[in-house]
């Protein structure tokens, strides 16, 4: 009964629920060879890698060959790289020639790159043939391919020489040549282009698929939309866990194992902890300013909060843009400038507010002056050392999204309680000498 | 020649350059208008919504018409919808009348539904179709549909009964009803479906399209996977300006006037401030511990940082987790108890480190456990504040990004440093009496 309520499903949903069952992977392999028609197979390719991992180590390779065939050609490699030596070798000779072949071509891309989730299973033709010729071509390839939307065409050296669309192909003449007809301005990804900057190509040119070829134009595969959908979430993932100082993974919450999720986290808590005990020895070494006036410590928390605060507003914002491809570095002075003024801006505005609360609760202008200009002068600094620094790391080409969040708040505050007992110990000597 | 060169170029590269050009809107419709061919028209579509906006309100209604008919018909709404009220009704009457009805049918979808980004133009035919007949339907179509790779068959009431893409229809034989090969196992979206989840659909089952439909089943429109990666890309833009507390904005970060930018960041930096001066009362009413042991002092930047870092991180997980729908609200309980045995493991780990650092360095057992239990209670609550404040505000249908980032770290800074004068306060009193 519960097998043909699976069979009713759709493949994605048939994944849904084998995931969030809780079954051993023995039993989720079971329960797809009971399942038993394209639709389990296609429910497997569904299934997240840490999921098909489990279930290859637990399956016998004979069950398993089916399975792992009729995945996309770059998953599957992904998932031989990660499953056990013993399993990949027992299954490894059982796959067909023609795949095994295809496993090796793209077993060497680098992680991050075009070639790493790129398919080798796309429509490709020669400029030679005419619509209809290409149409009956189209029918006999179509159950392999990814997609044949967008149909390449190559030379006789494998070079990209054009597309055509299948909209544009079922609209032409029967008897047109594809050489007449077919798309010469080629929008391509070379096999090391970043996968981000693949994923911008498809949002900027709306495009359902990219060919990827290599440093001689010859056609090595395409990406797919529907991939493309899924790098787009993990990359901002990875943002959100780098902004958040948590090390990056890529596993969802509850199916992290406890001890590693505690580790991503404890080990920048750590980091940051020890960072901030740099204010700490700042303190001790201004005890004496504290003494004469303990009031001082009062506003240390609203101080370094507000520039935490707004380093990280900026920080963000630039990231962002960066990530959008709407910021280049070369925008380092204009960003400076812009950040300059509204460091000044904000500091400003800020300070007067804090300024007001000290005089009208505290009847103490002294303090008031003191606690508002360093509230500007840390903020300015924060402001522009939020900005800045994702512009400088990815000149260095690191990922700018480090810079967003804990780690630049927790320098700041270092900063911010420099400047702020150098403006007090300044201020206190010229007013009460 | 620069024109020349212009109309070498894909439409999104010409909008693109236009919009880095910093022409006045004047100029930009000039250089379109003198472009002059499809391309100048498909690039004025691709162009932001604001660079339109301005185009539209400097050329003339009879000038702008062919661009503005050409746009998509959400985008048209989109953008009649921001223009001034004289330039709306001088170019409407242009508008040809099944333009109109159709700009009339998408005028009331509220912003962020499926309704509100779906577009009219799909590829629509009945079942009693063959596959022969309907590819010749097809080849009429095609040039004012948005897409025809995926073909939506209804009954006379315009009810959805039956998907079919040209890939199938293609690889079927041309005699075959359509009724007998169309898909019947529907994915579709309710018009009032939040375009978060439409885009969770596409990821999911890996589409290109969706059909849009009303209560009764009536298709209505259709979206774009093109326009998905747009709406994927507008909220995590949201998201991470949520989570810096920026007001949310849509221009791109040089185009937003400095002022506007300026209120975004004030108006939330200002009520951090004033929220964070309710630790300065805490530390104002504890003035005795301080003066006590001025040392409690030096420790409240690394506590409250901590924890703000700590608090930060597990909002952030939370939030990402639920926008990729891998955690409902009733998760809740789950995880509470995670997060619960998380504090404790960090705040043991953590509280560690930070007693040797105050022992080995000041020799001061006492004020080394005080530092490390108000620690440990401060990241313990602001852990499960972190994790569940976005559940719960989920519940009440505010958008959980809210929580994460600075507001969650300034009301935990008030929290912690309360709990942490309450721990000095009966430690001091238990061990120095
Ligand atoms: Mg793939
Ligand atoms: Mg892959
Ligand atoms: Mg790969
Ligand atoms: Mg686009
Ligand atoms: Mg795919
Ligand atoms: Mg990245
Ligand atoms: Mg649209
Ligand atoms: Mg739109
Ligand atoms: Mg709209
Ligand atoms: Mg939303
Ligand atoms: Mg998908
Ligand atoms: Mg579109
Ligand atoms: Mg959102």
């Amino acid at each position: 009964a519960e097998l043909a309520a699976l069979r009713g499903l759709h493949p994605s949903d048939i994944a849904e629920v084998l995931e969030e069952s809780r079954l051993e992977p023995g039993e989720v392999v079971e329960i797809l060879s009971a399942v038993g028609n394209h639709k389990a197979i296609d429910a497997f390719a569904q299934l997240s890698m840490e999921t098909q991992e489990a279930c290859l180590e637990a399956g016998n390779a004979q069950t398993m060959l089916r399975f792992v065939e009729n995945m996309e050609p770059d998953d599957r490699v992904d998932l031989l790289k990660a499953v056990d030596d013993e399993v990949r070798e027992a299954i490894m000779p059982l796959i067909a020639q023609a795949e095994r072949n295809a496993i090796r071509k793209l077993w060497h891309y680098e992680e991050g790159t075009a070639g790493a989730v790129m398919t080798t299973e796309y429509a490709m033709l020669t400029k030679d043939l005419t619509v209809g010729e290409a149409l009956s071509h189209l029918r006999l390839q179509a159950p392999n391919k990814e997609t044949i939307y967008y149909i390449y065409i190559t030379d006789q050296q494998r070079r990209l020489i054009g597309t055509i669309s299948l909209r544009d192909l079922i609209m032409s003449k029967p008897y047109a040549q594809l050489e007449r007809i077919m798309e010469t301005n080629l929008i391509s990804a070379p096999h090391d282009m970043d996968i981000e900057e693949v994923a911008a190509l498809f949002s900027k040119y709306d495009l359902l698929a990219v060919p990827v070829v290599d440093k001689e134009n010859r056609l090595l595969g395409i990406i797919t939309v529907d991939d493309v959908l899924d790098i787009i979430e993990a990359e901002s993932t990875e943002d959100f866990q780098r902004i958040s100082a948590v090390l990056p993974f890529d596993e969802e919450y509850f199916r992290r194992p406890f001890h590693r999720l505690f580790w991503s986290r404890f080990i920048w808590l750590a980091i940051l902890l020890l960072t901030s005990l740099i204010s700490t020895t700042i303190m001790e070494a201004n005890q004496d300013a504290l003494h004469q006036m303990l009031a001082l410590s009062f506003f240390i928390p609203m101080v370094m909060g507000t520039c935490g605060n707004a380093g990280t507003q900026s920080a963000t914002m630039i990231v962002r843009s960066m990530a959008l491809g709407e910021i280049e570095t070369s925008d380092g002075w204009r960003v400076f400038r812009r950040e300059l003024l509204m460091g000044l801006a904000l500091g400003v505005s800020l300070g007067l507010i804090a300024y007001f609360r000290v005089f009208l609760q505290d009847q103490h202008a002294l303090l008031g002056i003191i606690v508002a200009s360093a509230l500007l002068a840390t903020l300015l600094a924060a402001n522009l050392v939020g900005a800045l620094l994702p512009l400088i790391l990815k000149k260095i080409k690191l990922d700018p999204a480090l810079t967003a969040g804990p780690f630049i708040a927790t320098i700041i505050d270092a900063v911010g309680i420099a400047i702020y007992f150098q403006i007090a110990f300044i201020l206190m000597r010229t007013f009460q000498a």
